[in-house]
């Protein structure tokens, strides 16, 4: 953890001074991205320390061969890789004929950088002294644009302080890249065209396997004084590479300034034969804006994300900060534009994990979404687990389930399974309940039902149909049991009736005819054709109707809790605080057998059941079970900390949940596990947005009505947020004693507040 | 399977015919080894068509880098591979200037193999028709000298048949190989020199980061009409290859033979700097004794084996064939002459699992050498593990024990791990209960207590100390319980008290400390050397009592046997007879965590207790046992059968137990998996010993006394075995109704014959 690496700023993330070792780090942390695309704030200029490369297309990937230590049949063959794809950032410069890289300078000073969150920017400044003593300046500034999302621009800005000199300035587009997270060193592209044409050029290359053709593209043009410089540049290019050189005999102190647009056109979006038309047909745009043009729209793009999703916090300006860096890199890559693409636990920021939709998005992202975008963007997501219901259904298959089972993967990039541990691919199946609870939420909070006719039904039954032939008939206990399976706490493998697990197995079979029934009466032929598509009979509903009704769930009379799962009793319970400090964290610190037998608890397991189906237990009961499991909970997972924050406020214990939000809402930023340079946490980004939300402001959806129950960290002075319910965006702000509420639209709202009814009129502020 | 390979002999292992696709499990089959070195049977001429080339020192190995999909703390960084030696066999043939090579010729008649399980040889014949329309004869006779093992001889005789011709032989050593079973590609030999000198060549080179010197040697001459041929040969030498070509113009159908010795002297024996000299020593001490000397010598040395350790069978000689194979790969793998070595699943007929050491030894391969050799191979055997305590001190440390507790390897080479599944590695800890039981195993049959104050002692303390550190007491069960586990049937992961491993550690413990109390008496000075070295202290042996009083057994009323494991009665319990057929073998059909959650059994778990500790338990409790878990028992290990023959034996149910037998002893010859060619079985082979000798014998050691209970499974006349106890050898024949026993030694024995004592006298046969 590094508490003085990121300067305190309510709208930027700011880093002053230049440390070679902190080069990878800050690349994770001033990432940016436009939801499309993004990138690691790598260097434009060449630099020889050390460096992690990294640009992403979104949906682009490889399915990289499996390595494994011991097969296991069922392991998928292949691993969707994120995908490094060709550098179009690089311009390197040379002054008097030596190169500027600050790996070499003899001194690096001023060296600042800033991510300016309000308006989706990115700036770099240094002054340095080159080995040929040559004092050089440089301001580079960067953005992905949010209009043009095939598009980003950079403005290079140059200057030699302490004479005259020639500066040489080559921009270029690079394809010899190379993937950090490969298994075999295998080669993912395959470059096929290297050209330019006036100050533009282009590299046509494809992914290998995959076949996702892409157009790298650039524009080159060098400024004096504000005008730009009327010149040929000179032409460059081998297999990999394609550039131009533009040289200047600089005057002392004269700003050369290189703007460089730059980006991608793919496959996935354009026919093939046509990537480099739709790259020169984006230029075209993009220079009929202009920079400055593109960079004012920038800014309004931002602000009217920040208008729907922003939350202010006043008195903690650390806080402050930590919440816009989530909210923004949320923003930054997923938008909710295209329903083939998910959020990727590392977005734009890195290559780890592979793959790009977790549990994650279901449990942690989607409230986010719902309540910061339109209803389509949830919508989005929701339509996305359509689209691989019958990769699930193979996927099921391939472990021995029939009948359209459906098993969606732990990991996936294109509806197929991407992960190969057996005790989590195989067996962490509770992300499959996610999916369907998701269903549930998006109706919850829309009130759009539109979802399960259409689409989420038949979700709904492939999912069933996988409980009710993952359940067997235990005489022993003579109720349905789940063996083998690994719960959210991934620090258990291979266990027996998780609680968890078959609480929302139960939760889904019983969703699922609810809504057969409701559907059959309300949407006929819906109903018609789903039945008829997935031939569910009376007596496959039967079976689920009475497997239901005889699920096992481990309990202890003595604790009066629901138990982890079977056995977990039999442990030596020691609590989390009596452990020594030399101890943990226990995944860096144990064997994973000692990890195992132990009590300790990654993220939130039995509590993440509680999280889900709150109203099914008493305030009591959630006592109880969060006094219980809280103790041996490690929180050693990026999701762990939210869910306890949420339940820690809802028990009316600010100061716990304050402690637990701190420790999600900075986690790269402090950079808590020293682990920030392989990418951002993106997806436990969402969890800090619930604590803000659902903990401290004790939002949830209660009777077709949101409801609030408002608290303030004795830290804060006040902090306010925007949802979006409905199609109205509603403002609660939060005082110490106090609340005010306020409401856009044309009619009346009316929310619970601490249980009673508010009616809130636009335009108007109410103080409750 | 396939039951029309290999020709029924008795003491033969015959192929005959060509067919390419059988080279590479034929290589396996007919393997030869003589404890120190061994060999698979390939080709000497060149072979363009599928092969599997390996050649396999004794104890000289590589440790490779570990291959993991996702690294667990604990894991060993390396993995001790078997290491594919120098070629020393080859010799390339041509005729007129053809190269002879079986893949292309016209045609193949009149393909033998033979495997000479007596004498210890092995040859191989065919007529080919080359491309160039030579008709040419080719008898191949090879072994690998027990009475000088660094060394073996080729005899390999051609003739033309067909026309007068020229014939090239081309004797060559070749260190440009490679293992099939890398996980890397990495290079494992480094070769320094490579050197001729009249008919000797020597190529030095030795193993990287192992570092095992080796020199490769061969010595060639060509007989023309059995008498040596004076010509001075043609050297060729690149970086990794050496050799020498005869070049002889043969008369039609004149038989001309190439000689060849070879082998390798390693620094495992010799001083490195002396390895040439040890080499031409060696090669003057065979062209001394003369190739019929050494083959006359070999027959004798084999002689002597099976003098000591055959098993006839009157009435089957698929039968006899089968366990005589099973009996001389034993002695061609470990010959007990050197305590650093030990019994490698595939000995030296193959790569595949890598190391040497499995617990199979001590359960499995000990009782077949205590019996068959004289008691020092079985002290060999112990003393491996007393060397290797420190390294299982410190692999026990790695996984958070402390305080000398020790935890053996699943798979070694030198001591250290080799092993990378956190299930197994960690988990399959009852290894270390088998390197106990082989203790006690050794003094109950040899009458030897001496291991144990010298050595054995400090082993259990280890042995005893881990699992006094692996239970932890549980509140819920107010017992001792052991989490996390896999037991030996390997189709169960990380369960809970295993009843087989509570059940061997609370021996365990129990056994060390009886014979704390007898060293103490009986061998103060050793026991004062042992305590000042363990640091072991009373308050520890009464925290092991009090432990051992007070394991939890599951354990079901309803049908009154142990429990495998905690929860096992919650599965779907259906027989194995009532799977389809289509759905075996599970471990190729199923995924994981479906084997997992299923009721099947690999091997022997619950029963494998039964097996060691028989006398514990009733006839009527073994009974209830075997009815109740071998009916899920898939036996997909090779060591499943034998453990189960033994136990249908002992129920009097001898049809069983003569199909178990079956599925034992044949299981390469008749290729029962498809996968000989990856090499042999061969400490199982030691379970088929068993089978017959203690299942079929009932031989145990009973108060001190061998005993006997003797059945003959119908299909059979007569069998008869020898056993050496304490110096004299037994020999024992059954027939239907009657069984006669004889002894050797100057003394009387009295055994028990079915619960009788027999005094056997020396010369004399006793009917019983």
């Amino acid at each position: 953890m590094n508490q003085d690496y990121i300067k305190a700023d309510p709208w930027s993330i700011i880093e002053e001074g230049f440390d070679k070792e902190r080069v990878k780090s800050s690349e994770s942390l001033f990432s940016i991205g436009n939801g499309a695309m993004g990138q690691r704030a790598n260097f434009e200029e060449t630099y020889t320390g050390e460096t992690f490369q990294g640009s992403y297309i979104a949906g682009v990937y490889y399915p990289d061969k499996t390595r494994v230590g011991w097969w296991k049949n069922g392991y998928p063959e292949y691993f969707a890789k994120v995908l490094n794809a060709p550098n179009w950032i690089g311009i390197d410069i040379s002054i008097d004929g030596e190169p500027l890289d600050l790996n070499t300078c003899r001194e690096v000073k001023d060296f600042a950088r800033q991510l300016n969150m309000k308006e989706g920017w990115y700036q770099r400044s240094f002054v340095a002294t080159m080995p040929n003593g040559i004092e050089v300046s440089v301001v580079s500034t960067r953005f992905l644009s949010l209009h043009l999302d095939e598009l980003g621009a950079i403005k290079y800005e140059v200057q030699v302080l302490n004479r005259e000199a020639e500066i040489t300035a080559f921009a270029y587009l690079d394809s010899g890249i190379k993937n950090m997270d490969s298994n075999w060193d295998d080669q993912f592209w395959n470059t096929t065209r290297v050209h330019s044409e006036g100050n533009r050029a282009f590299i046509e290359s494809h992914t290998l396997k995959t076949n996702f053709a892409t157009c790298t593209f650039m524009e080159a043009t060098l400024y004096r004084d504000g005008n730009a410089y009327e010149t040929e540049p000179v032409h460059k290019k081998d297999e990999l590479a394609v550039g131009m050189s533009f040289v200047v005999e600089a005057k002392k102190g004269e700003k050369i300034a290189l703007q460089k647009y730059g980006g991608y056109t793919v496959s996935r979006n354009h026919n093939s034969s046509e990537l480099r038309n739709a790259a020169n047909s984006t230029l075209d745009k993009a220079s009929e804006i202009g920079f400055d043009g593109l960079f004012e729209q920038q800014k309004k793009d931002w602000a009217s994300i920040w208008e729907m999703s922003d939350i202010e916090i006043e008195g903690d300006i650390k806080a402050q900060q930590g919440i816009r860096f989530n909210i923004f890199q949320l923003n930054q890559t997923y938008l909710g534009k295209d329903s083939r693409l998910n959020i990727g636990p590392k977005g734009f920021t890195g290559e780890k994990y592979g793959g790009s939709t977790y549990w994650d998005t279901e449990a942690y992202c989607l409230p986010f979404y719902m309540a910061t975008k339109n209803q389509e963007v949830a919508w989005s997501l929701l339509e996305y687990r359509y689209n691989h219901l019958e990769k699930a259904i193979e996927n099921a298959e391939k472990l021995g389930f029939k009948d359209g089972a459906a098993l969606y993967p732990m990991v996936t990039m294109n509806g197929e399974e991407c992960h190969n541990e057996w005790e989590i691919t195989f067996e962490e199946i509770h992300r499959n309940g996610a999916i369907a609870f998701a269903i549930y939420n998006y109706h919850r909070y829309t009130n759009d039902y539109s979802y399960v006719p259409k689409m989420g039904l038949e979700v709904l039954i492939g999912i069933a149909r996988f409980w009710q032939q993952r359940f067997n008939y235990s005489e022993d206990k003579q109720s349905y049991v789940m063996l083998g399976v690994t719960g959210p706490n991934e620090y258990e493998n291979n266990i027996n009736n998780n609680w968890y697990t078959n609480y929302l197995a139960k939760w889904c079979i019983e969703y699922t005819s609810e809504q057969l029934g409701k559907v059959e009466k309300e949407y006929p032929e819906d109903y018609a054709r789903i039945i008829s598509k997935t031939q569910l009979t009376v007596a496959e509903t039967n079976a689920w109707d009475k497997l239901a009704s005889n699920i096992y769930f481990p309990f202890s009379e003595k604790y009066d809790v629901y138990l982890q799962q079977d056995g977990f009793l039999d442990k030596e319970m020691i609590r989390v605080k009596d452990l020594a400090k030399s101890e943990r964290p226990i995944n860096q610190k144990w064997s994973w057998d000692r990890i195992l037998r132990s009590p300790y608890i990654k993220q939130a397991d039995v509590l993440q059941g509680f999280y889900f189906f709150e109203d099914h237990f008493s305030q009591g009961q959630l006592e109880k079970h969060f006094d219980f499991y809280e103790p041996f909970t490690v929180h050693e997972s990026s999701l762990s900390p939210c869910v306890h924050s949420i339940q820690a406020a809802k028990l009316g214990r600010m100061e716990q949940a304050y402690t637990f939000y701190l420790r999600t809402s900075r986690l790269d930023l402090d950079d808590y596990n020293k682990e920030v340079e392989e990418g951002l946490h993106i997806t436990s980004m969402a969890g800090t947005w619930m604590s803000i939300v659902e903990g401290f402001g004790g939002m949830r959806v209660k009777d077709n009505q949101l409801s609030f129950e408002p608290q303030i960290p004795e830290q804060w002075q006040s902090y306010a947020f925007k949802v979006n319910f409905r199609g109205q965006i509603i403002t609660i702000k939060v005082e110490k004693g106090t609340s005010s509420f306020s409401v856009t639209g044309d009619t009346d709202l009316d929310v619970l507040v601490n249980g009673k009814t508010v009616t809130l009129t636009p335009g108007k502020v109410v103080q409750a």
